[in-house]
């Protein structure tokens, strides 16, 4: 018998194949502008853009955030990385019997504070409770709809330019040869940040997570111009998006290991648990694809706004061939496959 | 230390307290059209119909259902109570390592199959796994955004040919006296079914979950105009929804016993647990608030749908006082408080 395994919540090929061969098999089929089966960041019909997440991080509370600033900043994301804006927010509680309503008033301040931060308000809801044992404590659910905005509009009037652009939404089909690759700031602080809070190793001093919600940032740059695509690299990392897009947009992406900012507690929290950074995931960092002509722009923008001061171009996409490769600091190459999973589970 | 209680998910007082006091607190403040803090089926920003359940039944799979028609029924039927369809949904799954990837496939087969029901798709979603122990198995929650459609136009204009009416949706403050109470079937089967099958009493062979996407039920009866309010009697049942209805519209509602549908079985069940069949939860069911001219069209309307056959007109509003009295089949008159939580846990 088949049976579920942590992969398949990894965010890596193995939660991809159970998403194609089951979920997107018998629930599949609308005509909506971007569909379930294309698998992107949300879905979109009649321009209304919807998403909706599961938030089952491990501990609730850890060094930089917590899982109510994680539930409302992975919805917001994911509706901003469409290019959209959101307008309303739902958060679904799922209760173990016997949870502090403490602690539930702390999730709740920080969704507050979160939501703030996005501009954004919680229109509904649902409230269950199951008995004790039935649940590890809380999850939340978050879902989400959001508008295009005048700053999505003029980012592609800018685009069409420079290059034609047959899309009127940010997707993972968009990437084309020459376009940059930027990360906005250090990868792998989440993942490391709950995991050694969680697993007591230490490193919880030094690595703290980036959660955030990314909506304000993503306006600033698309005001610059030429944003092809962002993506929040949670579960899977960052090789986990540059697959994606390669898959999708049928090119190859090359990036460079000396480029890539790795803060030094989470480069030797890796080294020491044999976990490769690029596979932990993030959940305030955005991935930027963006027309060669507006890189540097679009890098100013980035480093002016405080979620974005550490960003950096790390790479571009190539017609050459349609991997991701890492051009290594010791001067090798290297392909960076789609991971299995995320090294490091629950941390979302 | 105050902590959760099974009854902060009951759909009762308790819960309504959380609700208020907790959630709406901290989270609520929008200038939606219908926002977190009304606390009626959906929320609408935008004119758009916007709802979130989270479905935690125990069996997933009930004599008459599972959690995959329960997750989309749910939904649908919150934006239909509106008086809007749904365009789309999504799905969240979060699933217990070791869970059969057969199980899986049932609940995701009886989800496309209620979806072809109610007319609508999923359109985005979301997996998480739990490592073995820290989850029940299975929850599904089901988001959906709905619009409005000229079967409501068109029964607001024909509602304000006989009375004032300033809303633009199916609200709980929408009910005047006068107004006539119908319910569209027999009350109790979906909590009895499911109660039965997962403590093994025995009724399981005569009681069947109701549980059934309405919105198309919805959509014959406002055809037929003067529909002020519908609502599924889902946690706390029947005397849930006639309570909010009374401190909503601030009226009061009398319901005759008699007049109530109720199956034999269901009534020996819910005698032998000493529990009330009116605060017991339906999924299949629509309680209707219709002007009084237009009540005996609505009743015919409704019988003509096989999700209706059994409809009866229950009671009406009444400027008189301002709670729910339940007029009994020998001649006493009791009134009907708002349910404290379900008598059933874990029925949705």
């Amino acid at each position: 018998m088949s049976v579920i395994t942590m992969a398949h919540g990894g965010g890596g090929s193995v939660m991809q194949a159970l998403i194609k061969n089951h979920i997107v098999k018998y629930l599949g089929g609308s005509s909506a502008e971007v569909p379930l089966e294309s698998l992107d960041d949300s879905s979109v019909i009649e321009d209304i853009v919807f998403k909706s997440d599961s938030h089952t991080v491990k501990p609730l509370f850890f060094p930089g955030g917590d899982i109510g600033r994680l539930a409302i900043s992975g919805t917001v994301n994911d509706i901003a990385a469409m290019g959209a804006q959101p307008i309303g927010l739902s958060s679904g509680f799922i209760i173990e019997e016997g949870f502090p309503i403490e602690d539930f008033d702390r999730v709740l301040m920080s969704m507050r504070q979160t939501c703030r931060e996005a501009g954004v308000y919680v229109l509904t809801g649902d409230t269950k409770v199951v008995e004790r044992g039935a649940l590890d404590k809380l999850i939340v659910n978050t879902s989400g709809i959001g508008k295009r905005t005048p700053e999505l509009e003029e980012n592609i009037r800018e685009l069409r330019r420079h290059r034609p652009f047959n899309s009127r939404w940010l997707l993972d089909s968009n990437i084309r040869p020459g376009d940059k690759i930027i990360v906005s700031g250090s990868i792998g602080d989440h993942g490391v940040a709950v995991l050694s809070s969680r697993e007591g190793y230490g490193f919880e001093t030094d690595v703290k997570s980036d959660v955030a919600p990314l909506n304000m940032l993503v306006r600033d740059i698309l005001k610059v111009g030429g944003i092809v695509k962002v993506k929040d690299p949670t579960r899977g990392g960052l090789a986990n998006v540059l697959n994606e897009w390669s898959e999708k947009s049928r090119v190859g992406i090359v990036i460079y290991e000396d480029a890539i900012p790795v803060r030094q507690g989470v480069r030797v929290a890796c080294e020491m648990l044999g976990i490769d950074p690029l596979e932990v995931g993030n959940e305030g960092k955005l991935v930027i694809a963006t027309i060669p002509q507006k890189a540097d722009e679009v890098l100013d923008a980035l480093r002016s706004n405080s979620l974005g001061k550490d960003a950096e171009i790390i790479g571009e996409a190539t017609g050459d061939f349609e991997q991701v490769v890492l051009q290594t600091s010791v001067g090798g190459r290297r392909i960076i496959l789609p991971p299995i999973g995320d090294p490091v589970p629950r941390i979302c």
